[in-house]
C-alpha cells in the first residue's frame, strides 16, 4: 500500500483527491490537512461518515512526512514553493496540483504569477503531468507539475493537429467554457449564484496564465513558435470544461481523416476517447455529434471530437474534461499510479452518469 | 454470473440499469432492448464505446428470455402488464421499475392509472421493493414492484416516526422537489429548458399517484389510517429528489432523540445515512446541517436529516435520493442482489461527488 | 416631483429601488449611498451609463436629508435603528426595506434578532407595508416597515382563507422556495454557484424569523391564535419566490369557490392576480395550471393559484412574487406612491417576460 | 395609432412582439394568430389576464389584412414565402422575423435552406433590418428582413473594426453562446432540461446558416471578401446571446483607441452601449470589465466590450443581446418605429434587471 498525504483538502481540488484515494485499492491515506481542522464533511458533505479528520496544515511534522511515499499539494502557489523542498528532502514524491512548477521560463513565470520564484531548480526538474505526452518522464519523476485545467483540454485537443503540421500554429484560437467549480471553493463575486446563475462571464480574456502552458507544450511538438489566442468564459454549469479550439488548415483535410489521426495519436491511452458518432438520420444527431461535458464530470476521461469547414479551411476541435478530473485531481492520481508502477486506471474507473 | 435482460433502455431509468450492471462484478448483460434499435450511445452518450447494441423490444424471442435469470422492465405500465407474465412463465425473476404492481387495491389502481388491471394476481404476489421494510420478502420474490421515487423518499423519511406513534398520521404534509430527470427522456413542455431553466413548476399538486404508495406503506406501520398530503414541484436541477416531510408531534420530542431513533431504525441498512452534522460555530453550518441532494446524485444512497420546532410541535424531515438511484434503477439492482444472494452493495459502491 | 434618497444601494434591494425610481415619472433621485463610493455600475452593471455616483453612507449631511421628502433604507437592522430617527426628525417619510420595525412584540423581536431594540416607539408607530391589508394606514404613515419576502407571499396567499374561517389556523404549513437573489449581494457559502447550482438548500427550517410576521398578520384576521409551520429552501433560480401553503379545511370547499373568494378578496388591488387557467385538453395544461415564478420576476405582481384535495380536506395555495419586487423594493415604491397620493402603479407597470 | 397584425404568436418570437406592442403607446393590436386558437396565456403565462384570443392563422381574411398597416411574421420560412406576397399586395408593410428574405444570393439561400425560393424579387427588395447600418433604407422599406440573432451580435460587434480595415477579414472567428430560448418553443432533444441543464451543446458547428448573413453584411463594409468562422454553442441560460469575436489585427491597436472608435461608430444609435468600465482596484473588476448577457435580457440593447492582446495581435470583442430583443422581436419593433416615423425607442425603454 502506498502511503499518501494530502495538503489542502478544504478546497475542491484536495477534496477530490481524497474522494478518489478513498476508493483506490493500492493506497492508504496517511493524513489530510486543511487550514482549519475538523471533520472533512464540514467542506465535502458527500464524505460524511467516512471518519476523516483534517489536521492543520501547519501541524504536519517531519514524522508525518516521513511516513508518506507521496504527497499531493493543493495549495496556493507561494505555499507550494515553501513546502515542496521539505517534502522532497524527506524522500517523498510530490504531485503539485497548483501552478508553481509548470513553466520552463523563469522570467515568464515571475511576470505572470507576479512573484519571485524561489525554487527554480525544482521547476526545471519537474515533469509536466500530461501522461499522453510525457509518459516515461512521469514514471521517473520526483516532482510532477500537474497541468492547468484549460491547458490540459487545449493541449490534448490540439496536439495531433500540430504534430502533423496540418494547421497554422500562429493563429490557434481557443475558447474555454468552464463550470464554476473551476473557480474553487473560495467565495467570489463571479461565483455568486445570483450573478452567474443565468449569465455568462468572460474574464482574463487575453494573456490568461494558462496560455503559456499551452504554448509551451504545443511548441514542443512543432518546429515553430506557437500562438494560442485563448479566452475563457465562466458558464453556469457546476463542473467541467469545454474547450473549443479553432485552427486554420494549411492543406485540405476531412473530418474522417482527422478522426483517424486522433485515434492513432491517442492509441493505448485509456482516458482519451475520440468521439465519432456516425452520422445518421436521427433528429437528435446534430446535438449528439460532438462531445458533451456532462459525460465526463466526475471522471478522468477527456473526450475529443471535431469537425471541418472545408470551404473556409477551418478545423474546430472540441475537448471536454472535468477540471477536478482529467483537468486536475484525478489526473494527479493517474500520475501517481504511473509513478509507482500501479495500474494506470487504478481508482479511476468511474464513468459518466447521463443525464447529469 | 447472473444473466440479465433489460427491456426499455432508451429512457433514463433503463439506461441507468445498464450503466450500473456494466460495472457489476456478478452480472452478465444478455441483451438490452429499445423501441428503436441502434448503439446505446444514441441515447446515453456516456456509454459511448461500450459496444452495446440495442435490439428492438418487439424482437425478444422466447430463447432470449430463456437465457436470463432476471429481467428489468423500464416500460410504460400497459406494456408491463403484457410482458411480465411471459417473463415469469419462462422462469425469470422480474423487477418492474414502473407502476404496474405497486398497489394492493385493484379499484384504487384502476382509478388512478385510468385503465383495467389485467394481471391482478401478479399485483397481489409482487413485493414492494423497499428493502429496509421488506428485506425477507424481497429475497424470496418472483416479481418485485420497484417503488416510485417520491414514494421511496417519503416512506423512508417518515417510517421511523410513524412506527413509534410519535406524530399525527392524518396530517402528514410532504413537498417533493424533483429534478427534471424525474420527468424522463420523453420530451415535454415542463422539461423544456427555456420554461423550467429559471423557474419552478408545481404539477399534479393534489392526489398524485405516488400518494397512494406512501399511504399504503405507512399505514402498515401504524394501527390507523394515514393521510399523506403530497405536493410535488419540478425544480431546475438535473437529478435527484428532496422530500420535505412535515409531521405534527403528539408528544414532546427533540432533534437529538429523533436522530437516535432514526439511526436505530436503519441500523444495518447500508444505503441509509442519518445526517447529523454536529452544530458548530462555522458560518456555513446552517446550510450544511441538512442533507444535500447533490450529495446523492449518481448513487444508491438516501440521506435523512431532520429538525424539530419545539414551540409549534412540528417535526420536519428531509430525505434526499436520486430518482434514478435509490429512487429507481439502482435500488432495482439492490433488490436483484438480495434476490440472488449477492452482496447487497455489489455494483452500488458509487459515492457522491461534491460539488456537483 | 418627489425628491427621494436611497441609503444602501450596493445591495440588490437598494439597487432595485434605484432601478425603479429611474423610470418613475413623479420622482427625482436626490442622492444614493453605499458603504463604498463609486459609479453604481460597479454593483449593478445594467445601470451602466446612467451617471449615478454613489456617495458614502457616512457622508449624508443634514442638508442632504433636508432636501428629501422620503428616504428608502436598505441596510442592516442595527444601522436602521440608528438612522431612522434622524430621518424622521428632519421631516422625511421613511420606508424601511429591512426588518427593524416589522413586529409588534418587543420581546419577540429582541429574541429573534438577538439585539436590543433601541427605538421601540418607532416600531409601534410603523405601518406594516402590505397595501392589500393596510391601505389607509399606509397612506397616512410616517414610517413604513416593508414586509419580508416570504412573509408577503404567505400572508397574501393565506389571508382570504383565514378571513373566512375556512381552515384550521394552527396547522398551516408553508414551504418557501427562494431564488438566490434572496440571499443578497453579500458573498456566502450557500450562494456559491458550485454548491447551489445543481442543488437544493434547506436552511433555518424551523422558527425562521419571517414566521413571526406571518403569524402576526394572519392572527389579526381571525379570532384565534395562528401557527405557521414555515420551512424555506434555496433553489437554483436567480430571482423570485414560490410559497406552497397547505391548509386543512374545516368544511367542504371547492377549487372554483375558493378562486371566486380570492378574486373578491383582492378586487381593486392591481398587483394581485388570481391565476385561474381554465382546465382544457392541452397536454401542457397540468404544468400551466398554477402560477409560475418566472412570470413575476422583475415585476411588482403577486400571482396566486390553488387547488383542493377534496378527499383529504386539504387546500394548497401557490403564491409567487419577486423578493426584489412585490416582496421587497418594488412594493416599497408602491407604498411610496400611496404615501404621496401618486397613482398606485406609477413606475411599476413592468410586466413579466416569458420565457425567463 | 398604427394597426398591427402578428402572425404566429404561440412561439417565443411572436409572443415577444405581442408583449412589446401591448405597452407601445402608438400601436393598436388588430389581431394575433397561432396554429391553434385559444387564449394567449396557453403559451405565454405572463400575458395572463390581457384578454388576447389567438385566432387561427389559416382564418386570416383579406379584411383582416386590410385593416393593418403592418404585419409581423413569426413563422417557418416556407409559410413566409406564401404569405408575404398577400400582405404586401394588400398594402401592408411586412416585418419578417424569419430567414426568408435575408440573403442576396439566391443559389446560396436555396442551398442552405434546402428549398426553392419562390419569391426572389421580394428578397431583392427586402431591407436587412440592422438599423445601425441601414437606417435610411429601413425608413423607406416595404419589407424588412429581420436579422438572425447570432448575425446581429456578430455584425454589430465587428462592423467598426472592419470598416477601419484594422483586422484581417479572412480569419474572423466567432463563438456564439446562446441561451435555450434561442431554440424556440418547439420541443427538442437539445432543449430537454435533463440534458442541457448542466451541460454545453455545440451544434451546426461549421457553415451555420447565420454565417452567410455575417459575411454578406461585413463584406459590404470592406473592399475584400470576408470569412467568418462561426461556431455556436447552447448553454444553460434561458435567454440571451454572448458572441465572442476574435480578429487578428493588421497594425498595433489599443483597447482605449478601439473603445473610442466603437463609441464614434455607434454615436446616435440609442440601443448600442459601448461598455468601458474603467479599470479599478476592486477585486470584482475583472469579472465586470466585459458586458454581461444578463444585463440585456428582456431589452432591445446590445452591449459591446472588447480587449486587445497586444503581444499576439488579437482583438476580442464581446457583444451581448437578447435573441428575442435586439436579436429578434424588439428590434423588429424598432424597425417598425422607423418605418412609421415614430420615436425610435417607443415601446422599447425597458432596461435590464440585475441580478437576473
Amino acid at each position: 500500500m502506498i502511503r499518501v498525504g494530502v495538503i489542502g483538502a478544504s478546497g475542491y481540488m484536495g477534496g477530490e483527491v481524497v474522494r478518489v484515494l478513498l476508493n483506490h485499492p493500492g493506497v492508504e491515506l496517511a493524513w489530510v490537512t486543511s487550514r482549519t481542522p475538523g471533520p472533512i464533511e464540514n467542506y465535502h458533505p458527500d464524505l460524511y461518515g467516512q471518519g476523516i479528520e483534517l489536521i492543520r496544515s501547519d501541524d504536519i511534522s517531519p514524522d508525518d512526512i516521513a511516513v508518506c511515499e507521496v504527497v499531493f499539494m493543493a495549495l496556493p502557489t507561494s505555499a507550494c514553493l515553501q513546502i515542496a523542498p521539505r517534502l522532497l528532502e524527506a524522500g517523498c514524491r510530490v504531485i503539485d496540483l497548483g501552478a508553481a512548477f509548470r513553466l520552463d521560463s523563469q522570467p515568464v513565470w515571475e511576470r505572470i504569477y507576479a512573484q519571485p520564484h524561489t525554487q527554480w531548480p525544482l521547476a526545471e526538474e519537474a515533469v509536466y503531468g500530461i501522461s499522453e505526452l510525457h509518459l516515461e518522464d512521469i514514471r521517473q519523476a520526483r516532482l510532477i507539475a500537474n497541468p492547468g485545467c484549460f491547458s490540459s483540454a487545449a493541449i490534448l485537443g490540439l496536439a495531433p493537429l500540430l504534430t502533423q503540421g496540418l494547421v497554422d500554429s500562429r493563429s490557434l484560437v481557443v475558447n474555454g467554457l468552464s463550470g464554476t467549480a473551476g473557480m474553487g471553493a473560495e467565495l467570489s463575486r463571479a461565483a455568486h449564484h445570483p450573478e452567474i446563475g443565468n449569465n455568462l462571464l468572460p474574464y482574463n480574456v487575453v494573456d490568461h496564465r494558462h496560455t503559456y502552458e499551452m504554448e509551451q507544450e504545443l511548441s514542443r511538438l512543432v518546429s515553430d513558435e506557437v500562438y494560442v489566442h485563448f479566452t475563457p468564459i465562466y458558464v453556469p454549469i457546476t463542473r467541467g470544461i469545454l474547450n473549443i479550439c479553432h485552427a486554420f488548415s494549411l492543406e485540405s483535410v476531412s473530418r474522417k481523416n482527422l478522426l483517424a489521426l486522433y485515434s492513432d495519436f491517442y492509441e493505448g491511452h485509456p482516458f482519451i476517447r475520440i468521439y465519432d458518432l456516425p452520422e445518421d438520420k436521427n433528429e437528435a444527431w446534430q446535438y449528439r455529434a460532438y462531445p458533451w461535458v456532462s459525460t465526463v464530470t466526475g471522471t478522468n476521461y477527456c473526450y475529443i471530437g471535431l469537425d471541418v469547414d472545408e470551404k473556409r479551411n477551418r478545423v474546430v476541435v472540441f475537448s471536454v474534461l472535468d477540471s477536478l478530473g482529467k483537468g486536475g485531481a484525478r489526473v494527479g492520481v493517474e500520475n501517481m499510479n504511473l509513478l509507482f508502477g500501479l495500474e494506470r486506471s487504478s481508482g479511476l474507473q468511474q464513468t459518466g452518469c447521463h443525464p447529469n
